[in-house]
């Protein structure tokens, strides 16, 4: 049974099968390693993968499956060759908990994209033990794959930051979309798009937000800092900003159209996806060769740029906007989610509420 | 009538309609202005984009219409400011014959991206008169849209550069690609595929050819100097170089599946388009978030690069493969272009077989 797995015994909220449920649920976690950080975990965030995951909706989901990869807590114990973090520490672990760290990726701090990852949930160690998540009371990581949180974040706000956080400010990085007083587009305004707002206005960029949604253009500009807001069906809206921006973050994993996006784009400009509709979208090629355009990928980030990231956070205050919950309400989280009835994130106050069975 | 348009009587080829079909034509030419550079044009290559324009494939098509944008020649008269060049230069004009000059495009020597470029044919020019291509006796144009050929080019193999050169040159040197070492594939082995092969090796990448027909994996690497060459269609072919580029330059206009060439880049590796197939292709994102891939466009290139194009190709004796054949074969020339039989640019002696009519 998976609770005899390892010597330390863990508990957490797990769905059983791909109806989704979570319910209480008892497991095991290794003891610490040499290089390995042991840490009580405090909160965790709900990420639109969770929910994904869970239902089996992209495939390959194994069960029992405790899920969470953006957890935040305070180190309980450290290995003898571990360097970074000592007892009483603030971390965190986000989306990885184990790479090759060999490879060509690896060994220029892009562990995310190394072939062999593993995954903090839903993924196997190399021992062939499963992974399990953040929605449970302790976790166990090789310290290279935990970042230290500064005393000046808030840990509930600051536990989004692991996923949803890194999820948009790497692009930003490597697409050059930087620079103080560049124009960017943010599409889609939710766990991931409102992070974007907020870190793409600390670089010093102009922030246009597009959503489905008018209703949003108040809380895009007053609450969160936008410039401006489209609405992507309104044409008119749309094509009064065409080829204005210098880049484009586009968060939604729903099937929608490039070209009106491709179309807000300077010469020279990106179009970054981070969210992965499950179909392919329709790619007019001449939108890319007129004016030079790129569409590009990317996918969470590396561990060295996963600290520079939180560091940066510190700098400018910037945490999510969450709405902190019980654990035994992540349930109905995961129904308000499905709706995207949420601003903008959910967070597990897993310390406070994680109730251990005998 | 055209031919009263301006002063000066030029004679050329034109289409008439949509058939596409080509005969003598008389037409007109303005009188050399104070920044213009008059010239004898020599030779002409023929773009693909030729036939399409004169068959009217991309819509937007007036008639009559003289082709061709890969044009040499000898500069007979220069206007009082011109500074670049005198009589009897050899100099050459591609793709633009104008811009707005003013935009940002324009500022940062990218004309070939401003909103308001003038084509070299089918055209405007400001003053509403039709713009008319190389297969003609004589050409005129502002000397910022006319680059220098030096002597040690044959005129006949430089011509295709103007167009075919600078299409696959320009996306190299922009998207990094330009890196000895690098490891980049060429799609397709056309015009445009045989010049991305000798520039890139030229830069001292590894190349490889991806092509539909395995017959051309003997010239791609016996004559043209490729490392090696993958059979689009053969599964294990493909499989077998997953993610060992760097690059890929994609020359195919035919719609074709984007993800096995998304398959063949390394991470950050880059696809780079430059046909333009009519309908949209399939695009599935995942492939660009795994590895944080790219897929970009480019078109042509700034006057500027066009230049330090054939200047390089100059150092490194490049030069298109080309069958000159005379004006009058003009027609065949085009329905074998239409199959792709030709090795891999036919470029027309102006100079020796435009008998002018009386």
């Amino acid at each position: 049974m998976a609770k005899h797995e390892h010597p330390v015994a863990a508990f957490g909220w797990a769905a059983r099968d791909s109806s989704g449920h979570l319910s209480p649920f008892n497991f095991s976690r290794r003891a610490t390693g040499e290089n390995d950080v042991t840490f009580k975990v405090l909160y965790c965030g709900i990420c639109h993968s969770d929910l994904h995951s869970i239902r089996n909706e992209w495939g390959g989901s194994t069960y029992p499956m405790v899920p969470g990869h953006e957890v935040v807590g305070v180190v309980t114990e450290v290995g003898s060759k571990v360097t970074k973090f000592k007892v009483g520490d603030k971390v965190g672990v986000g989306c990885l908990v184990g790479s090759c760290r060999s490879c060509e990726s690896c060994a220029n701090d892009l562990e995310n994209y190394c072939p062999d990852t593993i995954a903090t949930y839903n993924s196997k160690y190399n021992d062939g033990t499963t992974t399990h998540g953040g929605y449970s009371n302790i976790m166990v990581a090789d310290e290279h794959f935990v970042v230290a949180i500064p005393d000046s974040l808030p840990l509930d706000g600051a536990a989004p930051l692991l996923c949803a956080g890194i999820t948009v400010y790497s692009p930003l990085r490597y697409y050059g979309l930087d620079k103080p007083g560049l124009h960017v587009g943010v599409v889609g305004l939710g766990g991931l798009g409102h992070m974007a707002v907020k870190f793409a206005k600390a670089m010093g960029l102009k922030v246009t937000v597009i959503s489905t949604s008018p209703s949003k253009k108040q809380e895009a500009i007053e609450r969160l800092g936008a410039d401006s807001f489209l609405d992507s069906r309104d044409q008119e809206d749309m094509q009064s900003a065409n080829g204005t921006m210098d880049g484009i973050i586009d968060t939604v994993s729903a099937i929608h159209p490039l070209q009106p996006l491709l179309g807000l784009l300077k010469s020279n400009g990106k179009l970054v996806m981070v969210g992965a509709p499950s179909k392919p979208l329709q790619l007019p090629a001449f939108s890319l060769l007129m004016g030079r355009k790129a569409l590009g990928g990317s996918l969470i980030g590396g561990l060295k740029e996963t600290q520079e990231m939180i560091n940066f956070a510190s700098e400018h205050s910037i945490v999510s906007d969450i709405e902190v919950i019980p654990m035994d309400y992540v349930n109905k989280a995961m129904e308000r989610l499905a709706r995207a009835d949420v601003r903008y994130r959910f967070v597990i106050d897993i310390e406070n509420s994680l109730k251990i069975a005998a």
